[in-house]
């Protein structure tokens, strides 16, 4: 049984969970997911996700940056395995802080480490399929989250330009607050 | 006495702190810290530390994200709280990983919110005094972490052109791995 209580522990000004036996603070913090919008030629690679939330939609390889890692790292990592990709990192496309749910988001602008005109990926084991999808192609009605379609946006809207002061948070959501309509994941974070 | 064990959960791959009485996993994963660079003309706001680690050295305004804020937020509230400032971001100046102790640094290029004229700003519960520095007065000898120095080349170096993409890692620690050596916090990450 959890012995965790919330209190606010001496010298703070906010509720921590604290273990009821032995003090410890269990601090929560936001976490940070890495991902990427990795591009072969005109087409960007996205998984169908295996795993809920948000099972059988469609998402750009990311999730939650591990201790030990840098920021770079991580997003190679999930790239590997969630699509079995060795990718290469241009830059940082986009930040967003999702504040309702306790995340900041960094996603890369990248490419295939290999020759962009042999892309070597696959379905890793959170993934049903993952694939390369042209613009056109994208299936726009089953995305999983409103940040991946930010994200594929500030990709599409970049084009060939230099990568300069990462996208932010959309003006219609500053705080990331907004619970997505799960029938039209394309709104606001 | 904490109950928690070193396991792999089912399903994971990586040891997580388990609770070893009911199996709540308290996953530990990096924290994000939120800082900023203001300025007032060509002076910069530095606080000198009241706690620990680092006590009476100097460091920019920055602390951990809490749960709830955007990354904006929080550098905000951290001026507010270390500096009793009130300030206005224009932007991401740097993005550090250091993988070593688990934080990702997120540092703004901010100002002060009211007239830059006449700034205000003072001393907070953590810190032992704040100033203003011009760029030769900044004590380089008390510096508190290499961030901080980092940042602050940053900000010289950026000058009045519009900000790009953020500075990250440093060539010489690209992990964020090396350790400071106290005598010359100036060093890598």
């Amino acid at each position: 049984m959890p012995e965790f209580v919330r209190r606010i522990p001496d010298g703070d000004d906010r509720e921590r969970l604290v273990c009821g036996t032995c003090g410890y603070v269990a601090y929560e913090n936001p976490k940070v997911v890495v991902g990427s919008v990795v591009a072969a030629g005109t087409s960007v690679l996205m998984c169908r996700r295996a795993i809920e939330p948000r099972r059988g939609f469609w998402t750009l390889p990311a999730g939650y940056l591990e201790l030990g890692e840098t920021i770079e790292e991580g997003a190679r990592r999930e790239a590997r395995e969630e699509a079995c990709a060795e990718i290469a990192l241009d830059g940082i496309l986009a930040i967003f802080s999702l504040s309702r749910i306790g995340q900041v988001q960094i996603i890369f602008h990248a490419r295939f480490a290999g020759p962009a005109s042999m892309p070597s990926f696959g379905a890793g084991a959170e993934s049903l399929e993952v694939d390369l999808f042209s613009w056109e192609k994208i299936p726009w009605n089953e995305i999983a989250f409103p940040s991946v379609q930010l994200s594929l946006n500030e990709w599409r809207r970049l084009g060939a330009a230099p990568l300069g002061m990462p996208a932010q948070n959309p003006a219609l959501d500053p705080r990331g607050t907004t619970k997505p309509d799960a029938a039209s994941p394309e709104g606001p974070l």
